[in-house]
């Protein structure tokens, strides 16, 4: 096989599309900076235990593991952040106050999460800590929504709902851990069949309410719904309120959908949970919610809201950018004309040296001047 | 062991460090953006001849392995970006003029490089393709200088070598390679028994001249002895010239020195070599230099010269910057103190919620003002 090829789902970013992603990547920290969101880096590498801590088998079967020399024990190279920033938060900084922290690094998936995924997401994110209301769930979701905005996504729909509505319905419910996750994976991949089969021996007003949950997604009428619907279980009830609440001051900014059964992806969320979509794009562009018991590992169970997204995924429907400018110069020795060049580069502006003998090629960057020498002095020339 | 312990030489970064490497990152992608580099953002993770092809037992143990579930073929997660990037210019963009390509990532280090190094280096670098005359070697030396100063990195040194010149006076010497080898770790070492050793039956210029490299450390009064002990070796004399040129280039902007027995490092290196040392820094910050030959593996031997630093090494010795200023704010769900807020974070005003009954902590803000109700409006107040 040629050494120049890569391994599947794993590419090289060429220099059009890596000035989108970075110019995207510095946005979104800036824009997590203006709420307060102070960065961290939590590390690529650790111990496996510590990184699948209470996070159940979906990120276990994503993280690739090897064997670290210096200890000899098994590492895990992350798949995802979450529970990283978790530790971070309940035992470094371990703070009493509402800690708000934004990342953004790279994960590897020994699958890739959907077709066409990268194996190596540009994982950003944002989680606040210690506030267990609403507001954190709503600063969570406005935070992803003016990120989803700042990359000039067309049509964003936040599709929101929460965990604790199933949880709700089997309350009451005898049957062990490997059932309940058999239930709540047909749920998440809405297949009404194996529901129905699993949930055969369950109380009737059970098996109804979670039969029901398949068909409650769409607009707000879908709270309406379910309130006739799950009507025999207050504490789904009280979830709807809040989900309402959440819907009437994120409207205006998005378009607002609920899909009571989502269910996907890791088991940390613990409560409220959305997705942004867009125009352009058959999946969920951000992923987030509360996962109140994401810190329990790490001896520090508070209360915990965020979000996460790709930005490898989001550069795909992002709006493009301009090209910078630059200006071509000529190589020479010529101290006169190093001073020129040291200066305007340290005024920012891009100078591109042509090497004596060779052409330039830069696909990044729109040549719109040269330096030339008019009797004399050094001058920048348009070019034609 | 608790969950939260991290393998040795791995660490979380905390907000104050994660700042000011997110700012270092930042600058030093405009400088090289400034001189016309490209970003490009080579994987994480690749087939492990592909890693590894043409750079030397070093790397290989710096490199951690592990199975590619899709595949079932060994992958190993990247040590160095030096090679990627030359594959990124041979075999995906194949231009024929100069390329300038520009990285920065993390890798991964089975082992720390140095004593206190992180085994996860934030790897930045720069790369120019294409041209094989001095000037390409020059721009390596003075963006990487534009870097250090960038940093605010006090008492900058230039130490230049040239693997050629110990290949210049092996030329005619009969032995194996790994004889060959173990004189390039003797020089690199400055361990003069070993290399006397290992000589002993070289013909005697070769020797003398090679012991003779032990002590040609120092400024440029290093390449005037050279030129004497050296004389027999017309190849080094032209070598030493070349660096002379460049010193002279260079003088002025940093201190520059000589290190003509200076072979550490991967096996990639073809011709001048360069570190930067600054005060407080007890190895060098940045490495770089000339390696023609790197890539040739991927069927396109064309001219390179670059280097890269460690970010997460340049934090410890670059100059701190001030925190930003924040705004305060409490929590209503008053739809004009939410247009207020709305508006300053689209100007890049940082604003702090206080969220209902629990205290904000942020501790890489300087929380100035903030936003008080008076007779029905929102406005900004000092903070004493």
């Amino acid at each position: 096989m040629s050494a120049w090829v890569l391994p599947d789902h794993i590419a090289d970013v060429l220099p059009s599309e890596a000035r989108h992603i970075e110019e995207l990547r510095r946005s979104l920290l800036d824009v997590a900076s203006t709420y307060g969101y102070e960065l961290v880096i939590p590390p690529l590498m650790e111990y496996l235990e510590s990184l699948l801590t209470g996070t159940g088998e979906a990120l276990d079967l994503q993280t690739f593991k090897t064997v670290d020399q210096i200890s000899g024990r098994t590492v895990g190279i992350r798949a995802d952040s979450t529970q990283q920033v978790a530790r971070i938060d309940a035992h470094l900084l371990n703070r009493a106050g509402v800690t708000r922290l934004c990342y953004c690094g790279a994960a590897l998936h020994t699958k890739p999460e959907r077709p066409y995924a990268s194996r190596e997401p540009l994982q950003f994110g944002a989680e606040i800590y210690g506030h267990a209301g609403l507001e954190a769930d709503l600063e969570a979701v406005e935070l992803a929504l003016d990120c989803v905005h700042k990359a000039s996504v067309t049509g964003p729909v936040v599709v929101m709902g929460d965990v604790r509505i199933a949880r709700s319905l089997m309350g009451g419910v005898m049957t062990g851990m490997d059932a309940l996750r058999a239930v709540h994976m047909a749920l998440a991949a809405k297949d009404a069949s194996t529901l129905a089969e699993l949930t055969k021996d369950f109380p009737t007003s059970s098996r109804d309410g979670l039969m029901a949950l398949l068909e409650l997604y769409g607009d707000a009428s879908v709270l309406d719904a379910a309130r006739e619907r799950l009507a025999a279980f207050p504490a789904a009830l009280k979830v709807l309120d809040e989900l309402q609440w959440l819907g009437q001051q994120v409207q205006g900014r998005a378009q607002v959908a609920y899909d009571l059964a989502d269910l996907r992806g890791y088991a940390y969320y613990s409560g409220m949970r959305f997705s942004v979509y867009a125009d352009r794009c058959n999946d969920a562009l951000v992923r987030g919610g509360r996962y109140d018991e994401v810190g329990a590992a790490y001896g520090r169970n508070r209360p915990a809201a965020g979000f996460s997204l790709d930005i490898k995924q989001l550069v795909t429907v992002a709006a493009q950018r301009a090209l910078q400018t630059a200006i071509l110069a000529p190589w020479s020795d010529d101290s006169a004309l190093r001073d020129v060049i040291r200066q305007l580069r340290a005024s920012g502006q891009v100078i591109i040296q042509t090497l004596p003998g060779s052409a330039s090629e830069a696909d990044e960057f729109r040549c719109s001047q040269r330096l030339v020498l008019v009797q004399g002095q050094w001058q920048l020339q348009a070019i034609a």
